[in-house]
């Protein structure tokens, strides 16, 4: 039996989590369901996205993940399902799927046909359910829709390079539970650019020259433990889905505050990093 | 083997609902468990039945629906086990099941006598879940408890309709995740008193025309999206579980404000629609 | 099949516990994996400590529990699996385990040592996970680590009797989702140090003269409902892990307050009860 997985921004409060849950249970029996997320923040794209990618690829080939995020059907919002990677994917074509395909193209990308033959109030409930369903039961995707080329792109969380390659200019695409901030500039972009060279990390006032491989590597761990700088010692890294991170060693957003607050960043600001 | 859901006030960051599960494992084997919600609020009996019922029909028959809502038992508050729409309920007679079954008759009430069999400390640990198992292994209603032909009722959170027949007085029942209002009259109601003619919903300063029948229907895809009114646009609806409710389309509370902060409502508030 | 619990303070927003979900399908079929909780305030080891010493013993035996707490690993923060109690604790030898051990001495400790088999990159996922899996396939501790003989103790949170013996000095170990505040103090200690005696707990300005069983024990049922002193009415009692804690009837945190808001009292705040 594969896997399903729900990431929405449904919250966990609601009824409507649970809601979907129930329907693929009539469905389907036993099936695993797994959530990924429910927080996402109300229509928010770029975090969908972020979290998806770094969370389907640590699941087993052709899992099913079903995005309901701004999943309701209009003449300007289509409902996909494509295969990428291994894996199955249903969510509204608003550009989520796009961010999440940037660096692999999807083997096959159909636009859900099948909105006709069944009720419509709740689309993530009927429609994504039923495709959800159809596919566990080996089905084709051909089956619940008509094959497209392309989808829907979105271009505003991309990072840029300038002319004379020596600059990378990013944003802020994530906050995490630990108040860290991460950036849409990949550990990739970063060494094609700067080939090594030394760099300057920019985010408002704050100023970055190393950027670490993990948390405990920005530690000293010869000096004696009471003279050492730790908790509260700020860093740059590439976290562990490889993207340009600042961070404050061991913070907690709700005591000693947290990167996003003691460096003043928000979702979208921008992080520059100058090569020299 | 039956599916068993989970609906309390307990929270997802305390050990409470850890417990419940860790016990339901011991006692039955490879239980399917599904969380409803954990984020009631504490002691709010209108917001567990409105979560509840619309959650447990989109589950299979002959679920079993653990209510874990102002659970200890005392001389006023016993415990029942109903059945009712091919659903079982375990929850504390204190209004919950009333609400629920508001519109559908249980089947069979009872009113559990077994605690004398069981350590009393924490309700639903003990008592809900042995009874849960019971259930699971086929055993009778009438084996854990005594039939009852009543429960306790709420009458506090029902609509009025005036003597003219041209008002409903009602009031909002829950607040959901994206900040929209749901209130307590149901379009059955609505359109019952309204026999089709013109209305004006108010709440507070706010009013409304017009009821969509989803979110969408609200946006004019002829217009220029750049010209169009979307994000941000107020709407009256029935929701899927068939509501009046005020919303904002795509609204997102954290960010530019929702139906609830916007029109200044909150839980109980009154909502009055008059018909022309 | 045995059962794998997740205890971490990863939060529900981000992709990291359905990274580790993933992780554990990939590696073992339909894993019954349990949330105990996500939402432990970051890097705090006596939270942490508090909910699964009160969760775990509800499992089944031989339940894995993997702790993802401040579980990165340095030379100062070894990864152990234990074996106590009849349950597996897979968590970094930060004190968090001397914590739940502290009545029950584990029957087996052993310091993982299978990390250059691995990679390295985020604690939890990798390593844990491969333990946990090794566990559950049947395989004995001693292939994954080399056994050793104490842990990491943390001392700063336990209660201490003055030299005459009629006084406990505790402190605030929790706040649960009612606002209600948890103390170190055992039922335990305090039957043993008060020998029957009289007694006054104070917490800051706020003091109680009894303890009760329950909540509902402190209500006198016999008294007509609306004369009645409830909702609101404070209270100490031995909670159902036998720790003293101070309470308010049905508080409710986001509306009258709570014991945490009315008494003034946080994380780590001094309690003292003095037998008279």
């Amino acid at each position: 039996m594969p896997i399903i997985t729900l990431t929405t921004d449904f919250g966990l409060k609601d009824h409507s989590v649970a809601a979907v849950k129930g329907a693929l249970l009539c469905k389907l029996k036993q099936p695993q369901i797994v959530d990924i997320s429910h927080d996402i923040s109300p229509f928010n794209y770029t975090e969908a996205a972020y979290i998806i990618k770094n969370a389907y690829h640590n699941f087993p080939e052709n899992t099913i993940h079903i995005i309901g995020v701004d999943s309701e059907l209009t003449p300007e919002n289509k409902h996909l399902a494509i295969y990428l990677d291994g894996h199955y994917f249903i969510c509204a074509n608003n550009g989520i799927l796009s961010l999440i395909s940037s660096e692999i193209k999807p083997d096959k990308i159909v636009e859900i046909n099948i909105h006709d033959t069944l009720e419509k109030k709740f689309s993530v409930l009927d429609v994504f359910v039923s495709v959800a369903a159809h596919i566990c039961r080996g089905g084709d995707l051909d089956v619940i829709g008509k094959p497209i080329l392309s989808m829907q792109e979105l271009i505003y969380v991309k990072p840029s390079v300038n002319q004379q390659e020596n600059q990378i200019i990013g944003h802020v695409i994530y906050i995490d539970n630990f108040g860290n901030v991460v950036s849409n500039i990949s550990q990739k972009l970063f060494n094609t650019v700067g080939k090594g060279r030394e760099f300057i990390i920019s985010a408002r006032s704050t100023k970055f020259h190393k950027v670490y491989k993990n948390y405990s590597k920005a530690i000293n761990y010869d000096i004696p433990k009471e003279k050492r700088e730790m908790e509260g010692k700020k860093l740059a890294l590439f976290n562990s889905s490889a993207f340009l991170e600042l961070a404050i060693y061991k913070s907690n957003p709700l005591s000693v505050g947290s990167a996003a607050s003691l460096f003043g960043l928000k979702y979208l600001d921008t992080l520059t990093v100058k090569f020299l």
